[in-house]
This record gives C-alpha cells, structure tokens and sequence, in this order.
C-alpha cells in the first residue's frame, strides 16, 4: 500500500496560478532571444499581475504564520509545492519498507550541461528527498551535512525517478540515502547526515 | 580589479519578460490562499501567456544550438540566467587571486526551514559557484562529487554573500571550495571534486 506524501495540487486557487506560472517558466526558457513573441508585451503583462499580487498581497508575518501552519507545509516548498512556482513540482509516494519515490520529468530551466539536469538542481532534489524519506520513516530534522556523488549525466526530458530512504538514526543524528535514475541507469546518489531539531514555527 | 563573469541583464526582451516573471513567482508564494487576489483570473492570464509563448516558439533543437551558442550559456541556466526566471539571478564577480564572490538576497520561493533559505538551494548555488570559479581559475568540468555542510541556518530576507575558489588541479581531477555567509556568520560551505570533461555542445 503506497501512501502520497505531499500536498497534491488542488488545479483551483493559487496551485492553478502556480501551475500557470510554471508554463510560461519554460516558455520563457524556450523563447529565449529568438522567438517570434513579443517579450516587451509580455513583460508589461506580467509586470502588470505582478503589481496586482503584490497590492494584494497577505503581510509578510501574516503569511509566514499562514504557510507553516496544520498541514500547510508542503504547500509551499521549492521541490514540491503546489504553490511554489519553482517547484517542478515532485510528489512522493511512500512504501511500507521506508523508502520513498517520485517520478518527473525536467525542462529546459533545470539545465546545466546540454540537454542534462544541473547538477545544484539534481542536488536539490535530493537534499528535499531525504528529508521527506526521514519525516516518512522516523525522526526528522534539519541537513548538518549532504554528498552527492554523480555517476553519469541526468537527462532532461525524461522520467527520472527520485528515491530516498533513512538508513540510520543514533540519539539526534540521522542519516539517509537517495538516488536519481533514468531508466535502469543511476545518474546521482547521495547520502546525508540530518540533525533532529526543528527551528520554530511564526506564531 | 574585479570581472563581471556572466551574463548581465539587457533590461529588454527575454530579459525583461523573466524579470518580471521572477515577480510574479515571489508574489505568488507570497499570497499563498489567504490574498485578495482573483487566483482565477491570474490563472487565466497566465494561461493566455503561456499559450502565445508556446505557439510563437523555436523548435527545441534549434534553441538548445541556439542557447549554446557563444558567450550565451550563462545567459540561460538556473543560478546567475538573465533569461532564466527560477535564477535569483546571481551575478559573480571574479578576483585577481582567483576566487569568485556575488551578492544575493533570496525571498519565500527559496524557503525551508521557515524563514532559512531551503539547503538544496544553498546546495544548488554552490555546486553553480564552483563551476564558475573552475572557470574562472583553471580548466574547469563537471561535477564528480560534492559534500555540502550546514553550519548554521541560511537567513532569507538578507544579503548573502557567496564565494568560491579553486583548491587544486591533478590531472583531470579539479577541486574546488565555497561558502555562502550572512554577514560575518558562515552558513554553508562546499567542497567540490569536478572531471574536466564538456559534453558536446549541440549542433
């Protein structure tokens, strides 16, 4: 029995503006200097929802408090958050042995070397996994140090898997491991050491 | 005498168009559900955004030659692009003793731990900073290994300062340090094994 992990993305509110956003991300990417559209109108129509948002916009205590609130947590995150127009967004699902996993499939803005996933993003990714693969599995608590080890390139434009489990934990000190693959081909593993303390929530 | 050592931001084009789109990523996170803001109609507008990028688009091919193309590769990718709307962007000014440093103040869209700048960022800052400081230094390549330590949390909100040198060159074995600090605290630091190897640029 597998169990999702993270927050899932609602398709109404803010998660479809997020989703929206992440569209024209790649897009931009795409684009670059030599498409046919017209940036400088798409500049202003950006500015001009980014002005509304901001007029909009929840004070900054205010929100903190809001997002790191009940289950609000992972709504939010760089990796995974529905909210999060950076995330790409991952979703993980746990299994009953401890591990965990998720499926994606990164675009042109992940890129580092050509055609590959940037080794700091694939670094990421991994830092979040193990993360979540402790909060699944046991104690969880803040990165005190992370490895990562690349074992050949991470193509975009193709379903990578994203695994992580917890191996150890010793009083406060927690170690986990994941790993990024293509098919049949590890690309990246990493192993962390993570710190059972959580700094506080805003009140 | 320092050396701007990536691409600046035209302030036209594509460049305007990812800083503005960089806007509506910080406004988004920012407005979570809880803002006065039509998320729908937002939505909508990006959508239409979106929609025109695409439909006005160059081939993939022809834009993967096209971005890596000259001076153009830092002009795109994740950590310092202009045309990259997930970069803060940082922008690296190199030393004549070899070491590189950038400035940069991240917001809610890099968060995790709350108000801490999440540590796969700071991990994908700092695997991109050795890069460039390869660059800058000696010959450069891809990373092989990288162990990132967390040493005390990485504030948002507040300037960092991020750094990195090159250490050594052994055959095809370079190695490379960094660091990103919040006034005179060290936050992070990275050392970095990377294999002088380039993939093929496309063609």
């Amino acid at each position: 029995m597998a169990t999702t992990l993270n927050a899932t993305a609602t398709g109404r509110g803010v998660d479809a503006a997020a989703a929206a956003a992440r569209r024209v991300i790649a897009a931009l990417v795409r684009a670059g200097d030599i498409s046919g559209a017209d940036m400088t109108a798409v500049a202003d129509r950006l500015n001009a929802i980014a002005d509304e948002l901001e007029a909009a916009a929840p004070g900054l205590r205010e929100r903190l408090v809001n997002m790191w609130r009940g289950d609000g947590t992972t709504r939010h995150d760089p990796v995974t958050g529905p909210e999060n127009p950076l995330a790409p967004p991952l979703q993980y699902t746990g299994r009953p042995d401890g591990s965990i996993e998720a499926q994606v499939t990164l675009d042109l803005p992940y890129q580092g070397p050509p055609s590959c996933v940037h080794g700091g993003v694939s670094a990421l990714l991994l830092d979040h996994t193990l993360g979540v693969a402790n909060a699944w599995s046991g104690p969880s608590g803040m990165t005190a140090e992370l490895t990562l080890r690349y074992h050949h390139p991470t193509p975009l434009f193709e379903p990578l898997t994203v695994t992580g489990r917890q191996v150890a934990v010793n009083g406060s000190k927690i170690r986990a491991v994941g790993s990024i693959s293509a098919g049949d081909r590890t690309c990246v593993t990493a192993e962390g050491l993570f710190i059972a303390k959580h700094p506080p929530r805003p009140r």
